[in-house]
């Protein structure tokens, strides 16, 4: 698209003279990845129909002179870029957004294409719905999930109800998953004393990326991790052999704050949460532990449908640097290779690559998209039980040192969620779809049957809204489609005389005449599963 | 208790120096509350057991010189404080903690009393087991709930899995009852660029409680409230008056950096999480809406037991100071009487007491000790949206400023988790209990079947433990007690006989020869419920 840029460029800058020759003030012209942006100081928002009423090709004599185009006056920015020759004739614009250069200015940032001939801006358009498909910032925008607000911060986000219903949904399972093993939730502080991260190591060795700043003298950092909190709980009391293995879990919220270049949407991100958990026991119990953890891991890998080749185990040995005992390696070596080679496990080596803290377990998925992802991981750490001298009453009331294990399934539930949108290009499985089925009535006849099954399918848990406007059911259709919503339930007269729906799922399957009822108990049937694909809900319909 | 501190001063001393001669290592003694406190540097723990072996009364002769006792050697500081001339002869160790002084020192802190007469312990504690009954901080520590370590930081809070759970429960009920209001939960980042907070106008007004900072040159703070945040939401699309009353939720961690003198326990706290709310609407729609919301708030109170006269309804009007115009105040509050008025309820008017931004409705509640609180709150905001310039598309295509609602039903989680302890002092309804049922098998021929028991309880959900020590069957079923667990099942040789079990309830209610199924679906019934008290349950049993 590179080769665009110029007459994009240009177009803004016809886009925004349209603007200012209507009265609007436009302040600034640039490009975007893919797009030219026009920014108008505005009190009011633009609507995308408004601001569609501006992008079309008039012939201006304009000069960019010190980075500004002058106009009847008006002093609109431009920042550097060749401006095309050629004069682009065809508009499309993309997206509305607002944000504020000062606490009293308001923006409206209006994004756009224009190109010289029809056909160019067709491929662009044709070319931009399918990288919309597997890419996570589009399909985040396009299913309403979340948002990085100018006025947040680079890499902060805001995840929006349709984001916050699959993190939930994330969240929900990960609690069975959790339960399932013996975990006990917790949920702690984000703001701790500078001392906390002095004992941890992170103050000398992670304070790059850590948010640390003074209130009344004293020295306060935000957690880039979660188990010092973690140990302080497990310090809270005097713990007996019997406690052991203790399992903490908590959906963490954490800050790191990466460099400003380096972030990319929910794939790296500054604030994140994670489904972390600490494990304290026994040494003789860590190869169990590590098994249970393994299969675990296996499990959910697989529910989102990463398994067999598309799973890579890792296995980290020692390397040169590290703290602890021959004896300690050795034994939690061990434990890890016991554990896999007991699950009967292919796993690659990766020798010396282990933290130095400890030896470790790393799961790789590969994507549909034959992309290779560093997601889960297993970390032993001798490191800070013994910086915070941790200790639990032994049988015979000596006190010992227990061990701890670092565990993360999803990794970072927000990278998760970035990896799963472009894996199924948005079209998520039913549990976990913000929406799961859509409602269309054919006519304003069936619009209160078309309630009715709505509510029906709401009340028993289901994720339903109803599209009734006066746009033709092909439209409604495809919105539903891009929406990435898996079932589309439509109901005309015939459907509403005979109390049955007509079923759309995905890949354009229709199916006529379905009771309300069996499409239920399949619907339900498939998300209680957390099934894959709609193929057995499909199959018991037919 | 004032009279007494000189004694456990001493006490404290006379303590250090039994800790000094043994060879360990005391460097501080001095008074809490209601005790002394003893720091022993150490690199391991001293368990409570230990700790008791020291607690015996000595003849020492020492003096207290520049505030330090000198022992072989040994200085040991000594806070500033009389010392009784009477001998305490008489010795309780109450608590031990940790803490780290430095990043390499760790110091053990024994909390206990010493005094001259063996009645004046019995009272003491006596005197310290009803405190403790509705005192949160305490029930928190013997509930094992919460804790406020020395080094995340004061007013900063770290939930145990058991307060986890109760915060879980409480997050659940609110779901739904935001669900059944049509909310949408929404998640948002902590931190934020400074110019959302001058936009906003905390910046300016807010400041001082505020965590700000900087990072590479940007300033930044971190959310005293959630609504900026919920209003970028709003922000990030163009909204139509169909799509209004929008209603986002969320469970928002806030922090609010309080005067350290004015920190207490749960109850003011520096970071908390609100059970925040936010509507977006048309001024048509405040009337029904506030109805709304006031019916499902009085919902709530009465699920904890605050109703009719425990519940007092204030509605603040218009301050001197204020922004917005009258068209607008009288618009509102005409609203808000209106909505009181048609609910037939009786609320007191607050003249001028109303927020600058507009006019409000609060809640507040009488407890078990007849303290009042205030609680749950409605606020009507003219500011924000103007500050933010919102808007929404009205039916002909113009723009309009939609009001805010600001809601808060349980206010901060934290401090009503707090207000509930105290009011229910400990003994917390089923439902939020965090552990509902004990089962205690009577000798270790039952363990199996208490362990059948178990199981089968754990499987339907209910949080259950067992307790098969070898402690005396009174022993256990007095702990249970206090760590407010609502039912204990017993199960002896005959009831696994029989294939019964025996329950006890609250208030000493012991039911015989139960089947475990009666009892299991009495008591799920209660929990589903959220019944306040267990009366349901004992009847169905009797």
């Amino acid at each position: 698209m590179e080769e665009y840029k110029s007459v994009w460029l240009k177009a803004g800058i016809i886009y925004a003279l349209n603007l200012a020759e209507a009265g609007l003030k436009p302040v600034e012209v640039g490009l975007g990845e893919r797009d030219f942006y026009v920014d108008v100081e505005s009190q009011t928002t633009l609507t995308l129909e408004e601001a569609k009423k501006f992008a079309k090709y008039k012939k201006f004599n304009f000069q960019v002179k010190d980075g500004e185009v002058e106009y009847n006056g008006m002093r609109i920015k431009v920042s550097s870029g060749e401006i095309a020759q050629v004069e682009p004739q065809y508009f499309e614009i993309l997206n509305i957004s607002v944000h504020h250069p000062t606490p009293e200015l308001q923006y409206v940032r209006i994004r756009g294409v224009g190109f010289e001939r029809e056909e160019q801006l067709k491929d662009y358009l044709s070319w931009l719905e399918k990288v919309s498909e597997y890419d996570h910032r589009i399909i985040g925008e396009k299913l309403d999930l979340f948002s990085f607000p100018d006025e947040a911060a680079p890499g902060v986000v805001l995840f929006h109800p349709n984001g916050q219903t699959i993190r939930k949904e994330l969240m929900r399972y990960m609690e069975e998953i959790n339960n399932s093993m013996g975990y006990k939730e917790v949920y702690t502080s984000h703001v701790y004393r500078a001392i906390l991260w002095k004992i941890s190591g992170h103050y000398d060795h992670y304070r790059d990326k850590m948010l640390l700043f003074k209130m009344e003298d004293e020295e306060l950092g935000i957690k880039p991790m979660n188990c010092p909190a973690h140990i302080l709980i497990y310090k809270s009391k005097t713990r007996s052999y019997r406690d052991l293995p203790l399992r903490f879990s908590e959906f963490g919220h954490v800050y790191r704050w990466e460099k400003k270049g380096e972030l990319y949407g929910l794939l790296r991100v500054r604030g994140f949460t994670q489904d972390d958990g600490h494990i304290f026991l026994r040494d003789d119990q860590l190869k169990d532990e590590i098994k249970l953890l393994i299969k675990k891991t296996l499990e959910v890998l697989s529910t989102f449908g990463f398994k067999e080749d598309d799973v890579r185990i890792n296995l980290s040995t020692r390397p040169d640097d590290s703290i602890g005992t021959d004896e300690q390696w050795d034994k939690a070596t061990d434990a890890l290779v016991s554990a896999l080679n007991e699950l009967g496990l292919k796993y690659v080596v990766k020798e010396k690559e282990g933290a130095f803290y400890g030896p470790k377990i790393d799961f790789d998925i590969r994507d549909s998209l034959q992309r290779w992802w560093q997601l889960s991981t297993i970390q032993v750490d001798f490191n800070l039980p013994e910086r915070f001298k941790l200790e639990y009453v032994d049988k015979d009331g000596t006190k010992k040192r227990p061990v701890m294990v670092h565990r993360a399934i999803y990794g970072s539930m927000d990278r998760f969620m970035a990896i799963l949108l472009e894996h199924f290009r948005g079209k998520l499985p039913t549990w976990l779809s913000p929406i799961q089925v859509r409602v269309l009535p054919i006519t304003e006849e069936v619009d209160e049957y078309a309630n009715d099954v709505t509510f029906k399918l709401r009340e028993k848990g289901v994720r339903v809204d109803v599209d009734s406007g006066e746009e033709t059911l092909s439209k409604r259709i495809k919105r539903a489609y891009d929406e990435g919503i898996p079932y589309i339930v439509i109901v005309g007269k015939k459907e509403m005389e005979k109390g049955e729906i007509t079923v759309r799922a995905r890949g354009n399957v229709e199916i006529r005449g379905i009771k309300l009822n069996s499409f239920l108990s399949a619907l339900l049937e498939e998300i209680k599963n957390r099934d894959l694909s709609q193929n057995n809900t499909i199959s018991k319909l037919k």
